[in-house]
């Protein structure tokens, strides 16, 4: 299908030209082929499709590159508690009761909400990851999905089992699917649920799949106490001594980094993920996201789980990632708009390894395309384009969105989602689950 | 006119009873007459206007404690900047500028903006506050309004003059006005504007009037370090010596306080103003508000004006409240969604002089009450609904807004305000600010 988007201004994310205003938008199976002052588009392009961009506003498509959507059954049940009281009384006595089933409507409902606020292309790991797969072609998405080869289970301890050849099926039947809009890495949950062999098993399968590794890396004070205590290393330097760092990571969370640590994530090229509302909200602590991005560190921003957040809207991260550094540091100059406005979009695409595909509105890129309603109050007057995204706007001002070319949502209405049925199942999933607790 | 709200479930802020499920409200002349369970209305009830409860959630209103509505041109113009960039070359020199009628739409457009985002009540002090007053009372929004005794002039320095009379007058103009939704408190700006004998004078004033004080207090460490430096004392020890603490006390950001100023404002009973967002992008630092909490103290929430949030839109800042300090501190279980809700609502209605009548949904008080569309997937599965309003709802997710028993908004529709003019005035006065500069 061919798609023009008429008249319309563009905060880019391409640092050659940030911001065009009036221009159109030529988009071919697929693919952003021209951007042109409006009126000028070239003689021989038919649309099949019109969109127009009178009080809208274009830009890249946002990109969530930490989640675990299929845990959106568990929304508002597990807040203000103590880590230990999260983790060990609501999530893991949940998750055990937790079926393929409610996986699969629960990623369709953290779907549905993350088209609604905007957000394009996602990273994802939980359980039962084939239907959350088979949820992700549905909706029309862009995502990174990815499978752990160990499975635990939860039977007074954490029991540990192998599942070496399910993650290498999982790769297989899944990566490049969906016209490529799904790519696989290998789940490494974390240096402290796996063991150093497993770790370099994973590493080995990663890079034998040619492809990459989604890792929880330094979350929390303890995780890197414990390290230290067990191997005399933080978890950054087990990463790199396993071989983990040898192929392309998504690192989550890097909030208890060392000197240290930040020279090694930078020469290994590891993408920092960023998830301010779920790092505050454990109490985990901030990631030192200013020092990350002084090492040329490619830091991009995430949600984590709507367990821990507790929702999955990128907006707020983008506007969270610009405040709480300058007030950490009372400095008001650290992370600008324009840096918060590319780690949600070009430098999440890189971090999920689609870096050459999309993640800016540039010609010969996928369209991953978001338009916002800029006709609103507190949009007006919109002055900086850049602040107006990352400071002033919500998730609720995502108008339409389009995914490799398909409209998933126009006019807030969504094209791929029966969102009433949604609502219904994971609402019962949630009953359910907590009926048992 | 009799509203009636009918099989609404309610957050109602009142700690006696604080979720209703499936209820209806009754309103008769602006006052809530009763709350009973869906179907028992009393048999001489007629209601001029029925509004469906249905896959809505009733709550207060929320309050802004502390804002400067008529800054909102000045939206997105001066961003991650330093404090003394931003105030001395960007925001000053645009002050000076402003005339009555930039004060008046700005208002308006501001007021917009709170009522698409459900807040009912503010706390306003700035420039040209006659003609914020009108375009209040335009809007049917309740508002505590103050007016400096001292006007700033920027002619290279800045020049106070003084305006004791013309802050004398406005009280008595403006006070009690609109059906008594009117409030004038007086303005100090701050201990470092004025000078101790102003100071005196102003809290003289107030105490003549029978009124409160709005006061900007420790908003920065070099307030704190200036104040000692010059007096020997802290901002908050000179406003109880010079007796601005002898009057109710609106006291904005309180972000570098210290243990004795804790127990000065504890005893004081100064109403605390936490503005998370500004206070983070202006690098001011982070309040210590689990410790004003711990000593009693009645916390509530602002934005401050759009030139350091960028928007006017207190789901953000309850969200933030909630958030930061678990962060900051590494401890999840603090500031918990129930206490940021009852800040963003009861304790706002109280530091703004408005206690008495609003800020709960409870028989008897002012039906300052919105409503919420919940049918939206981020609010599925809602489980806990003082989580689902703190974490994962937005401004967007307002429905319905009635203050003092008259809708203000219907269906996202405002009935006060003609947006597009107040949005093309607003627009026009920026370009004539800043191409001035």
């Amino acid at each position: 299908m061919n798609i023009l988007i008429e008249g319309i201004d563009i905060l880019t994310a391409d640092p050659t030209s940030e911001y065009k205003r009036n221009a159109d938008i030529g988009i071919i199976n697929g693919i952003i082929s021209f951007i042109t002052p409006s009126g000028r588009i070239p003689p021989e392009f038919k649309a099949d499709k019109k969109l127009s961009g009178l009080k809208k506003l274009a830009m890249p498509g946002l990109v969530n590159a930490h989640t675990h959507c299929g845990m959106t059954a568990m929304r508002n049940s597990a807040d203000d508690l103590s880590l230990q009281k999260w983790l060990f009384e609501r999530i893991f006595p949940i998750e055990e009761k937790m079926t393929d089933e409610d996986v699969y409507w629960s990623t369709l409902l953290g779907a549905a909400e993350m088209i609604r606020s905007g957000t394009t292309a996602f990273a994802d790991m939980y359980l039962h990851m084939d239907h959350a797969a088979e949820a992700v072609c549905e909706t029309g998405l862009r995502a990174n999905l990815s499978r752990s080869p160990i499975d635990f289970h939860n039977d007074g301890g954490l029991k540990a089992v192998d599942a070496f050849d399910k993650c290498r099926d999982y790769f297989r039947n899944w990566n490049g699917n969906a016209e490529d809009k799904i790519k696989v890495y290998v789940e490494v949950h974390s240096t402290y649920l796996m063991d150093i062999e497993s770790l370099k098993k994973a590493a080995d399968l990663a890079a034998e799949l040619r492809t990459g590794i989604h890792i929880h890396l330094l979350e929390t004070a303890s995780e890197r106490k414990d390290s230290l205590e067990k191997y005399g290393k933080s978890p950054v330097e087990i990463c790199k001594d396993t071989g983990i760092f040898n192929v392309p990571v998504i690192g989550a969370h890097l909030v208890h980094v060392s000197g240290d640590d930040i020279n090694i994530l930078g020469a290994a090229g590891v993408n920092a993920i960023h998830n301010p509302t779920s790092n505050l909200k454990l109490g985990s602590g901030i990631s030192p996201v200013p020092a990350l991005l002084d090492a040329g560190i490619n830091v991009a921003l995430g949600t984590d789980g709507v367990a821990s957040n507790n929702n999955l809207n990128m907006f707020e991260e983008m506007h969270l990632a610009a405040l709480i550094h300058k007030g950490v540091a009372q400095n008001p100059e650290l992370v600008t708009a324009r840096q918060a406005f590319r780690m949600a979009t070009v430098n999440g695409a890189k971090a999920l390894g689609f870096g050459n595909d999309t993640g800016m509105i540039k010609v010969g890129m996928k369209a991953d395309i978001i338009l916002l309603d800029i006709d609103k109050p507190h949009l007006h007057p919109m002055n900086d384009p850049h602040s107006a995204v990352v400071y002033s706007a919500q998730g609720a001002d995502v108008h339409t969105v389009i995914v490799n070319g398909a409209i998933l949502m126009e006019n807030r209405e969504l094209k791929t989602i029966d969102e009433e049925k949604v609502k219904f199942k994971v609402n019962s999933i949630s009953e359910r689950l907590f009926d048992v607790l």
